[in-house]
């Protein structure tokens, strides 16, 4: 008996788990368009609603993974490790992340996006840097990790058409906040992409999607054991994301951040971070057999000056003007820099990332529709991050804006800094590692 | 700020109320076509949850109702009154109830549907009189009502689009079962029909759509708040569905139970019914002023043929040929007629109604799809009810139809009927009345 849209809903609906047939039916009838939008729409608020089984996650994962094209990375030699990060304020991972493990033998072949956002993707940030090219086709891209270990380019090809299709219907539909069609959105796109490994960085906290640890921990491990089943080495570590990552926000900021990074003066937490999931991502492509010498080995590159020159190798590849590495005063400054000053003393006790994140969108180095132009100088500059002691009248952090009208997202960053008289415990900003 | 429909599915999925305004927005932008089906299924599938408030209830009834035309009776002298029920299995109510009550000078202007089901809806019942017009203009409508009482016609008018497009995309989407939908939609088709009065007859148990008392219960309560809420005097009984309404299951079968009613002769359970019914219109009539008054007045209208006269009066208004009233022998019958015996004897302790029905529709007697052509010959005929003894061979029922291969509808009739040793006791059929 032929499968019929509407009865699925009603079992979804009534709390049971779908079969791998009625998944992959609605999955592969979505894409061809013999399933409306108005049958999808109410069984993914059916979802939202009463869940879905590991199974079932894995299996929609696995169909949507396998709607379009699939990137096909076996021409590449040695491991393939990928990274994902779910978001978040100032977060220039991949940039300090990818020369890291490349210095060191692991393969980086990255596709990454724009998206919407409180500042540009990764993709955006590395336009920063003259010259750079995003669009690079296959065959170039896979010669390119062949010799120097790190791309970061572009989506090409049809890839997972479901999760397009289903994003887009979500977004108007009140049905993304859901944790079976978040995991398998993201890990259908990460699979489809064809590495051996996945390391994801689930952030959690007020400038993140998941505003609790409890939230993203359920989120990571149910990422892990979508990406083991199938049959990618899939780890995930939890990050906090309360507070902005590092000191940099908006486009050209972070990139100066990230070679600062590479060249050993970055700030403690990004260093912290990006040294951690480096030695996570060294076990994953069995270049160290524990963490430990993961960690000794990340310092050593960057201390010696490998790591910084993979950065070199590889905007040099994809077409960038080095010079701008090695002299970053080379980046244009926005027209106006205004510092935001305390208006008490005492420690920083938070500085909520979403706040500051909004701010940085209104000062230009977002995108809040996909037709906006970023504006890649613009964003802000923490001067104090959480645990510091600040006098009145220091600088809390710097705007750097071309816009004229920027005194509301002034007093939204200054709102977003709360200060207190006792001193404050600094956390690790990895909570937790999941493998 | 203008409203847009996904934070109107965002509010309603997190459980809070939608105001006046949002949902006024909504049903105005579905019918014109503003919003599209894709958010309105999301939208249903969260109300479907999270449920809605009496006045969220009562705006969307009134919204609905006021989404197209509505009939004006006012051209009729005195009090309408209408009646509705939420369906069964040998239901014929209305063909009994109306000539009662138009008897003794209440007016009854009806509109009424043929729909899916087990049987034909009560225009296919009065189709089963030769010669019998449903489709009769506005005027003549209200001319025929003010002359003898009583017409039911089909529906005339663009009555609550909001509805129908509403009831289609709940069919397919899963969203069929839910409280605020059910009784929006019911209650807004009778508020545009335009009686000032409305009894609602809500069924329960395996031949009802709602399965339980309880279920039944909060349906009755919030449709008696809306009418009230929305100026109509509206009451409900809740009335026994396990078992099929009177003998008769089937068109011409079902018209010719409701001549002997009226005529003085009808079963136990119907007769009950219509009794306490009829006595409710009647006091929402102000004809009596109490329900013992009302019944009272019902057994002697029956008794002295003022009811059966009435009934003749109206199929004659209608164009129907009289004699089939007087003598119902004239009724063709079907091919087949087969009885279905006993296999042990004892009392019969249920007969399944949904069984009887789905047997009866297999029999000829219904529509499952809206290009099914009804036999309205075809049914079945109870022997036995609840309650009754019964010994090995008796007759439960006999079949009729005109089709050649009837041995699964045959065998689902025998064991729809549970039989056992000890005596059952019988409940009254309307077990509660909410005013």
């Amino acid at each position: 008996m032929s499968l019929r849209m509407v009865d699925l809903i009603i079992k979804k609906r009534d709390g049971k788990a779908l079969t791998d047939q009625e998944i992959a039916f609605f999955i592969d009838g979505y894409v061809k368009g013999n399933i409306p939008d108005y049958q999808v729409s109410a069984l993914l608020m059916a979802i939202l609603f009463k869940g879905m089984t590991k199974k079932e996650i894995v299996t929609l994962t696995d169909k949507m993974e396998h709607s379009g094209d699939t990137i096909d990375l076996s021409m590449i030699e040695g491991i393939k490790v990928d990274k994902h990060s779910t978001g978040g304020v100032g977060d220039k991972t991949s940039l300090v992340l990818g020369p890291i493990v490349a210095s060191l033998g692991a393969k980086l072949a990255k596709m990454s996006g724009r998206g919407l956002g409180h500042t540009g993707g990764t993709l955006d940030k590395m336009e920063s840097i003259p010259g750079m090219r995003i669009a690079i086709g296959e065959e170039e891209f896979i010669k390119q990790v062949n010799d120097i270990g790190i791309a970061i380019v572009g989506q090409t090809g049809h890839l997972v058409p479901a999760d397009k299709k289903l994003y887009s219907l979500r977004d108007v539909t009140g049905t993304v906040e859901s944790l079976p069609l978040i995991a398998s959105s993201i890990m259908s796109k990460k699979l489809a992409s064809g590495s051996d490994c996945i390391l994801l960085d689930v952030k959690f906290g007020a400038g993140a999607f998941m505003k609790t640890l409890d939230d993203a921990r359920e989120l990571a491990r149910t990422m892990v054991e979508i990406g083991d089943a199938l049959h990618r080495d899939t780890r995930a570590i939890l990050t906090d994301m309360e507070q902005p990552l590092g000191l940099a926000i908006g486009n050209a900021l972070e990139v100066k951040e990230a070679i600062a990074t590479l060249k050993g003066h970055g700030p403690k937490d990004l260093v912290e971070l990006c040294t951690k999931a480096a030695s996570i991502m060294l076990e994953q492509a069995k270049i160290v057999t524990s963490l430990e010498a993961g960690e000794k080995l990340v310092k050593e590159v960057i201390a010696d000056g490998r790591a910084f020159n993979k950065l070199k190798e590889f905007v040099k590849a994809q077409g960038g003007d080095v010079r701008y590495l090695d002299n970053p005063e080379l980046f244009p400054l926005a027209k106006n820099i205004v510092e935001v000053k305390a208006e008490k003393s005492g420690y920083v006790h938070s500085i909520n990332a979403l706040q500051i994140g909004e701010a940085a969108m209104k000062l230009g180095a977002g995108r809040e529709t996909y037709d906006d132009v970023i504006d890649l100088s613009a964003g802000i500059v923490l001067h104090k991050k959480v645990g510091d002691y600040v006098a009145i009248g220091d600088a809390l952090c710097e705007i750097h804006t071309n816009k004229e009208n920027f005194e509301d997202a002034l007093k939204e960053i200054h709102d977003a800094f709360v200060v207190k008289e006792e001193p404050v415990k600094v956390l690790p900003i990895v909570h937790d590692y999941i493998k």
